[in-house]
């Protein structure tokens, strides 16, 4: 072929939109496990989700134009679930267990699309928020999360050069095969890509799951990625996520209900899932309390996440708790997902190797870090945390308190109560990165 | 982007092979469709498959090298049906019918690697056969021809510059396109992808299958590759062959099963096999014979597949069968798939029109016309008239009489057995292009 193929260079030109989200299957693998459960026991629940950007310095309605923000989530809401999409998750074996979606879920599903959104702006940040049935507006929050972290990526790259993506890129790759290269070296180490909602941009994720593919080989467990699991023949991973204690809780109505609910969210999990998928998300409300209340039913679960403590102090102590339950913690799980990097895995997998099962759901610094990869600055490049949370209930306030006060949201005077009820047992305020 | 990608590049220059079949659903429906009665009802017929060039003056073995017919053959040997693959096999809707393979058919797919092949010269030819079970030998025939017709387009076009390339696909697709804006002036026309086998290349169908969809909309109702209709979410479409009467003639112990075999493939057909993929296919020992022999429910099956005479004069004959048969013909559904380009298409849609429905399977000269279109003598671009068929069933030799004696295949005396059985009423001798 001559060196420029001018039918493309012109269809380029008239280029309306490079669509960031092209597949409602560009999602975490646990949106669809949840909202399986969602539309089964809460259908007629209404859930606000809405943008929370944590990095408040960075100005997200100054650096990212509202028009493309607008083409980008419009393209979104008209995206179906494909027909090959559609036979692939009805056919392919997740967890070791084949259709794990139920026919009715999955025809339901055929249909989907994303609800309506609002937008504004105030104080340069942008006001995102989902309105209506909780079984619609969870499944905005991954790709309303990629395209804002993706238009921020390609707002920070307008001004360079060919020269320096080239370069940008180069570092960015021998980045991270220099971290595949230390990660190979602890035996039995397992890790999954749980990137998506930060990445960098989809083709950059992609090429981390590829690399990580070929460069840790078999302690690559899959990613949380559907789109990219399909594609790329991995496993999907996840399990759940905070907003089913968060819900569940906002829709309780006494304080022993509210003391309840964490718990009630597992028995309507294991209503529907079993085996790797029982997995005790526990720092909704604080992981001391959540231990302290738990009924002894739970430590028959497979693992724990812990996800807002400093993974050490965490693991120790739900390892404590399993003792405590008369259980072996080498027949159990724990599986480290909060801001981890090669320093944190390493240090945490030296500590941990022989006394628990353990793997790691890498995000964040996986699919988005460019530190000192850029031969100009660019601070636009540099991760920031931002989140997607429920916020209302069928009207209600909604809280997560966490084990890191700085990740909490909600009402301050709905917090005051919730902390009343669950205390504040070893919450211990960490500066949150991403 | 820097304008070369210098890791591409480099990557490039290390290249082993570029495959020209790079997955085993790179091959025609039908060919599944047969292969899973096949290993259902004759799992110990032991079938060579041969290559036959009737176009005798290009000397296939001295146009394309030895080495890289071995290197995409052997590479071919190396693919499995992958997870998705599988997933969708299952999963996917057939001629409006779920589960259109069985499971135990499908876990015995997931393990299916093409046999070994024999390849040696002959007088400038290749002599190229499958020897072993039908069930294996089957899949070769698909892969062997689309391999041997791009290594002959890539050796053509070696000689070629960037912008003698440039020119030819430019032109070729132009010439697509006027094809397209002709056949959509036809209301109602029902035109699929047949050509698989004789493609220019893989990359080229794709192009084909792509233009067709856009171009002719509603009326594009498929493609016969399997592979393309999965990616381009198009129906996957074919029936059955000439191998089943051959292998089931070759079968038989005395002429009067010989005689009845053309209606026994049908009968062992319907055992797997309904509605629209009810299609005679009445022309392996001559369409007149055929219908001078056949039992009356055969005017039950949904309709034929006329393959090797004219096209309004082989219709005609089976819709005054059908009449004789007190059947409508525009009830039942003639298929046209001998060597069609837009002049026979438009002929004998204007002649049948109205009188019968009926659809036309599109081959060499879709995928593989580029009369005109190089800036330069390119004889290796035209394409011939290359088979890969049954030529001998348990030791026997297997003969093919059709309605043209230039397509019969087989050996001498066999074939006058057959003529002897089945009669030589109203074959006609034309020249076979492709």
């Amino acid at each position: 072929m001559a060196k420029i193929d001018i039918a493309r260079r012109v269809y380029n030109h008239t280029w309306k939109l490079d669509p960031i989200v092209r597949s409602l299957l560009d999602t975490d693998f646990y949106k669809l496990l949840m909202l399986q459960m969602i539309r089964g026991m809460y259908p007629d629940v209404n859930v606000t989700f809405s943008l929370i950007n944590r990095t408040t310095k960075v100005r997200l309605a100054d650096e990212i134009d509202e028009g493309e923000l607008r083409a980008q989530l419009d393209h979104a809401r008209t995206l179906r679930f494909s027909k090959k999409e559609m036979i692939w998750l009805a056919g392919n074996t997740f967890y070791g267990r084949k259709q794990i979606f139920e026919p009715d879920f999955l025809d339901w599903l055929s249909n989907f699309r994303l609800p309506e959104y609002e937008l504004s702006k105030r104080d340069g940040q942008y006001e995102l928020e989902f309105h209506g049935p909780w079984s619609y507006t969870t499944l905005w929050e991954i790709p309303a999360l990629s395209i804002i972290n993706e238009l921020r990526s390609r707002a920070a790259l307008k001004s360079f050069g060919p020269f320096a993506l080239d370069v940008l890129y180069a570092r960015a790759k021998a980045k991270l095969w220099a971290k595949t290269e230390r990660l190979k070296q602890l035996p039995g180490l397992l890790v999954s890509d749980f990137g998506t909602r930060r990445r960098h941009s989809f083709l950059w994720q992609r090429w981390c799951v590829e690399a990580l593919k070929e460069g840790i080989g078999d302690a690559f467990t899959g990613t949380s990625n559907v789109l990219l699991a399909m594609d790329t023949d991995v496993e999907a991973l996840g399990t759940n996520a905070h907003e089913l204690p968060m819900v569940l809780a906002a829709l309780a109505n006494s304080d022993d209900e509210l003391r309840a609910s964490p718990y009630q969210v597992l028995k309507d999990w294991q209503r529907y899932y079993g085996g790797n998928l029982l997995i005790v998300l526990p720092d909704a409300f604080g992981t001391a309390s959540f231990l302290r209340d738990a009924p002894d039913w739970v430590a028959g679960w497979t693992g724990f996440r812990p996800d807002s403590a400093p993974p050490i102090e965490a693991g120790e102590k739900v390892m404590n708790w399993w003792r405590e339950k008369g259980v072996d913690p080498r027949k159990k799980l724990l599986i480290f997902s909060d801001g981890l990097d090669t320093e944190t895995i390493e240090e945490t997998w030296r500590h941990f190797n022989g006394k628990v099962r353990m793997s790691f759901g890498w995000g964040t610094n996986l699919t988005n870090d460019f530190d000192g990869c850029a031969p100009m600055p660019a601070p636009g490049l540099k991760a920031i945390s931002l989140v997607c949370k429920v916020t209302r209930v069928n009207g209600r306030p909604a809280v997560k308190l966490s084990d890191n006060p700085a990740k909490a949201t909600g009402d301050l005077s709905e917090i005051e109560r919730y902390l009343r009820v669950f205390g504040d047992e070893a919450r211990v305020e960490h500066e949150v990165v991403v």
